[in-house]
């Protein structure tokens, strides 16, 4: 007998667009969970987004590997009660819809639960479902504005906003939202009861920024002089590349400065510990740069490993597969979409044992499980056939 | 009788120190586990890290918060003795140590599995488990640099590689290990079988940028020409601060232009997707950029708002809690930790009704619960004095 998935056997509905509800059911159907990809006519708009192969967007098929998808019309009554149909024989249902919308289309939690009374329901927002802001559209960069990511990442003040330019708003919302609803489905086990849950990207974001990002925003209260803070190590320009070095343990430091022949460094009670060196970087590296420029990058990277000093060779989108640790530990694979051809792609995180999490599958076409699911669902290839014509499914 | 938080009754023993594990046990703290954080005699060198008052350091605060702490010397046979009766009665392990290192202190998977069959155990790495870099050390930016992070964020090439200025590796890990250990719960729930889990620093980093960031290395195989480019909107000045604002569909850019008096703009051929937007990205915001700094933050925001088009002010680490949204859903709560006096702090993730999450708890001071831990294991006062006297514990 084949060993079993952590999350087999349990159904996930997914109304969600964008990425951050897409992330979140990715991770539960890397596990094993079955999603189905609840889909508009009109589909995911990130179908269309970014880097497209062949019709297929790079970004959507990442964001939606390993599940299925049934294109249905919920503007249409049939619409919503294959819907619910679909709901009362699942576990999880999850959408991005702004407050208000869900219960209009037939999707509100207590609708929704009437059906499936242990049901876990996550509704993702952008801003929340209370206050000013809430009919207000939510992307990855107006939420970094508005939750400290882009003042932080700009050094403000005195810098200037900067993006993380990645979605990391919508997708540490992805993950959070992952844990919940696995969170509530572990205390369903336990409690037969279900939960509705509300998780916002501003609150996501503001939360996982929190510890090391706004740590400086933490302390109300006086008290002695604040400590040292948290060093943001440059990296470094060698004589082929770029280097990351970051010493925070003062046997990491006199490694470093042995290492590049600058002892004298080491010594000089400017730099006695990572508070003072951090004071002082500019200054630090001032001294240290034009060495570090000298040297070949992966000789230097080697030196440097010999005496302990953590650092990494820099490397670019283009050349991370061919790292040796990601080589090693297989990190990225090969799957093969078939309009988009082979595709790299992360292999699922953690390693398992007893058994290893499968290889993820190629996203699904618009619609294309649509046919699948309904006959799941106890519809006669006739029924199936009528709404088609209809126009309720695609 | 109170409800039940979602992990009530889980007990965690978490060995790990810096950022991934402990934010992972964090998570796992918010939603009623009972984690005991198991320190050597000379603590989680975190607590010493960044911004510190009265002693206590804000990320280390933030990233043990709602946890107990032992203080076990484990390079004492009396300590491995301690640390396996405390596995005995305890679901879940997590760790940081290095490849190894765990097996020779007596807290390698097979010996506490051992102990607690249905144990779910999880190492973390920086490097994975295999593969030349494991018994390199890793800090956050170092993997940065090794996962692709740094040059994605500096726009490599032809940028130079940058940071994300805080510690995105290590706490994507942390997110992912919470997901990761609450699914095998789930999943034990279920069969009554415990798991081995192997998360890295690497993988986690690599497949959380992956899904945006990495887009361009995705397709293997030709095809059409790729389309457009995911857009990274800049940030504008404003005649008073800092404005974000994100086009991506026609109408929000229409009515960007509308609200601007800029309609020719809307209708020039050169701007007529998002692709083309992003291609001239340069060309359309030097006209549109000298208009937004004409215009009062406050009221350029309310204006984009009415007519729909997505925006944020920009708010710094040290004014986000008196934003409008984050005040009108509670997201930052004030606590008290007894040396530090009132800290800042995000309410926990998430939304649940029937029963919210309570409020994090302060962060424990290094042994705070050591006798309280080992009166629970069922030592006497009197052993607990002699454990103490022999600097077993502290």
């Amino acid at each position: 007998m084949p060993p079993t998935a952590l999350l087999e056997g349990y159904r996930v509905v997914d109304l969600s667009v964008a990425a951050a509800g897409p992330l979140a059911t990715a991770v539960l159907a890397d596990q094993g969970a079955d999603v189905i990809k609840v889909e508009s006519p009109a589909g995911d708009f990130m179908r269309t987004i970014g880097t497209v192969r062949n019709g297929v967007s790079a970004v959507f098929a990442s964001l939606n590997r390993s599940k299925r998808s049934i294109c249905l019309d919920l503007k249409r009554p049939e619409g919503v009660d294959l819907l619910h149909r679909l709901v009362a024989g699942s576990d999880v249902v999850v959408h991005n819809l702004r407050p208000g919308v869900a219960e209009r289309l037939g999707a509100g939690y207590d609708e929704l639960r009437s059906l499936r009374p242990d049901l876990v329901y996550c509704a993702i927002t952008g801003w929340g479902e209370q206050g000013p802001s809430i009919q207000r559209p939510a992307y990855d960069s107006v939420v970094q504005a508005a939750s400290g990511w882009a003042a932080h990442q700009g050094g403000m003040p005195p810098g200037e906003p900067q993006f993380v330019r990645n979605a990391v708003c919508d997708k540490t919302t992805g993950l959070t939202v992952a844990q919940l609803v696995t969170a509530a489905l572990l205390a369903r086990e336990r409690t037969g009861e279900g939960r509705r849950i509300g998780v916002s990207m501003l609150h996501a974001g503001l939360a996982f920024l929190w510890p090391d990002g706004m740590q400086t925003a933490t302390f109300l209260d006086g008290g002695d002089d604040d400590g040292p803070r948290a060093t943001q190590p440059p990296v470094h320009r060698t004589a082929d590349g770029w280097i990351s070095i970051s010493v925070i343990l003062a046997a990491e430091f006199r490694a470093l400065c042995a290492t590049l022949g600058l002892d004298a460094l080491a010594d000089d009670p400017v730099f006695l510990d990572n508070g003072a060196r951090s004071r002082h970087a500019a200054r630090l590296w001032e001294t240290v740069d034009p060495v570090l420029a000298t040297w070949p990058t992966e000789q230097l990277s080697r030196a440097l490993d010999a005496v302990g000093v953590p650092n990494a060779v820099v490397r670019a989108p283009s050349t991370v597969h061919d790292d040796p640790q990601v080589v090693a530990n297989d990190l990225l694979v090969e799957i093969r979409d078939p309009a988009a051809g082979r595709m790299r792609v992360p292999r699922v995180v953690g390693d398992l044992s007893p058994e290893p999490f499968a290889l993820p599958r190629p996203a699904p076409a618009l619609g294309e499980h649509t046919d699948n699911v309904l006959a799941e669902l106890g519809l006669s290839m006739a029924e199936i056939a009528a709404l088609r014509e209809g126009g309720t499914v695609r």
